[in-house]
């Protein structure tokens, strides 16, 4: 028989949201209902920061078919939260949780949520508060080691390949280049995935850059113009968080060339989304290459934060896994699981099937799990077709589309 | 009787493409077959240029399905062109017509395009060549005179109020100042499209900037800084084409300023898609005004091309009616109509519903329609909610979300 644990229990939302994020909340409170050691079920508002200032929601009182349309609204319905909680506030936090009878804590994020779970869990430990914590994953980066993959990348997956293919339509009609700034800052999976808009042959994107792969401004301007030689256009998937060979972030080092004020995060992270600056940086230095065309068009979108907000455009597979790890956290911690993040583990099987397991959280917390270099090409400048059978399950069928 | 006229028919594509511009060639190709006095089908490749270089497209082989396929894929399936013909240039198109007895021309494009089937067409009458030539209406701009709106405008209309809807969601997540530039150079009906995303109190978008109510950049600041104090953040949407007093795009200002090239088009147009310039010269601005507020995220978002080519997201009554205006156009042509543009009117009924007409070649060509003054608020950095009448039955129904 499993240990009950009778008290309430606390869900926060943290770092950049998904689509799918609020599909976990939902499934933890769903759950929940069904476990009656579970007296009061309370979602804080901006993750730590709602639990410090006890600004909490009382979950239970949502009706059924208002949890549904939550479970389908992008973006944290809870409130989300950049803040790295110092020994000062974990004290605060733990302190909150002591006065509520909290003694169960949920925490759906990425790898600093991970952390931020793991370091409130060591306070619990201490003190000797009996006390259960789960990291529910969620990141469209797809980064979090011990997973197969995460809530939210598959959807947010969906929509790169998706405009992917619609610009290599565009691009057809208007024949030039085109630079798309895809998010992941370590890891290079979302930018990866823009090849599942390749079909047939000359579907771009030519060529694709991953922070996995660095490579110096020489060699990209030079792999721009023979792929436009090749193909008489070139749609390029760069992620924001493309390196040189000395390790550095391209974003950071034109930031520094021109005088601009680097803006960081709580987690000293370089600011690279919210900003079209890489994209106008690439156009300009491909344009100097490519000057001797005569009226070459060299155009640069940032995706932005549409890859992880646009509502009614998520994947069918992530949006049940998203709903599936919520549950599966709540029922870890009934069961008597004491701590751990929730992974995702893909069945070793021909049909695509996935399920959970409870992971350490020090093996997900501040940790990055990279793209493997099986798939990325010899020169470092594309990604193999291989990638495919990885993410196309994740992401679904994309809308049919025909060229003449 | 209707006068019958015993030759062939060519179709070109022209302009910045759509996702509902293959509709109108669907819509056309589909009508033609109905009448055998239409002989041959052709398409020309990059619409003037392909016709200038006899670069055909036999379009009765295209098999049925196919069609249909066809019909939903974004961007110009015959390939699109950025080409003011000249009188040399005219001159060679028209030699093409009669060597090839073309004699019906259905042009797909914006009003840029319609001054081009003008001139062909005052070609044709001046060298008394029996001949029929139809603009097909087509810009995501909405901005065709003696249109009640513009087969592409709902589907892009779609996507940025989704986009919107989204960005607002994430904006309540992780709060702070978000801006958001939409296309539309010489009109800001899709910017103020973003305003179907409102449905409840406090929703952005905040403030809405059309190029049709010009303002100083002090006075847009002005205008965040108090929406951030109301709302504890501020999402604002701001057309491409946004002017200054003195009626000179901020855009070009902008680039005049930092000293940057100047990249202008055929039709002498400044470039202001393919940049993030201008979402980064806003966001910086604002975060010199609201410099005292800690930690304040201001991020700025170009939506760029994915607005007119995102494949699967398009509206079900755009999409129809682009259908309709291609049928129409061979339609016209078929009745003994000799030239005109066909343009979509709307019935003044309680229900929605669209039908065309055909107006003056003249009346469109080279024009550009405003959204009327009375859509926008008094202060000029609103649209109204009335403007929702005349945009929600193109644009149609968007995803559920919910707020807790």
């Amino acid at each position: 028989m499993p240990v009950k644990l009778t008290g309430n229990a606390c869900i926060g939302q943290s770092g950049g949201p998904t689509v799918v994020i609020n599909q976990s909340l939902v499934g933890a409170i769903q759950e929940s209902a069904k476990h009656p050691e579970i007296q009061k079920f309370l979602g804080a508002r901006h993750g730590v920061r709602g639990i410090m200032e006890e600004d909490f929601l009382d979950l239970a009182t949502i009706p059924a078919d208002r949890l549904e349309t939550l479970a389908v609204t992008p973006a944290a319905a809870l409130g989300s939260v950049r803040l790295k909680p110092g020994p000062k506030e974990c004290e605060r936090v733990f302190d909150v949780f002591k006065k509520h009878n909290i003694r169960y804590f949920f925490y759906i994020g990425g790898d600093d949520s991970a952390k931020t779970a793991h370091t409130v869990n060591d306070l619990a430990r201490e003190a000797d508060y009996e006390f259960r914590t789960f990291h529910i994953p969620k990141t469209i980066d797809n980064n979090l080691m011990e997973n197969d993959h995460t809530p939210g990348f598959g959807s947010a997956a969906r929509f790169v390949a998706n405009a992917v293919r619609g610009d290599d339509l565009d691009n057809r009609s208007l024949p030039g280049v085109k630079v798309d700034i895809i998010m992941g800052r370590d890891a290079g999976w979302l930018t990866a995935a823009s090849i599942l808009a390749r079909r047939r042959d000359g579907d771009s994107p030519h060529l694709v850059y991953l922070p996995e792969a660095p490579i110096a401004m020489d060699q990209f301007t030079k792999d721009v113009a023979q792929a436009f030689e090749r193909y008489g256009r070139c749609v390029v998937a760069v992620s924001e968080g493309i390196r040189d060979p000395a390790g550095k972030l391209w974003a950071e080092r034109l930031a520094e060339e021109s005088d601009a004020d680097l803006v960081t995060d709580a987690f000293d992270h370089f600011q690279l989304s919210g900003t079209g600056a890489l994209a106008d940086y690439l156009t300009t230095r491909i344009k100097a290459v490519l000057a001797h065309v005569p009226d070459l068009r060299v155009r640069g979108d940032t995706f932005g934060y549409l890859q992880r907000s646009f509502p009614g455009f998520h994947s069918a597979v992530d949006a049940a896994e998203a709903r599936m790890v919520g549950r599966d956290a709540v029922r870890y911690a009934c069961v008597g699981d004491v701590d751990g993040s929730v992974a995702i583990k893909r069945e070793d099987a021909r049909a695509y099937k996935a399920y959970t397991e409870v992971v350490e959280l020090e093996a997900v917390a501040g940790k990055n799990r990279e793209v493997p270099s099986e798939y990325v090409n010899a020169e470092g400048n594309n990604v193999l077709d291989t990638f495919k059978d990885y993410a196309m399950p994740l992401v679904g069928d994309l809308p049919e589309t025909a060229v003449l």
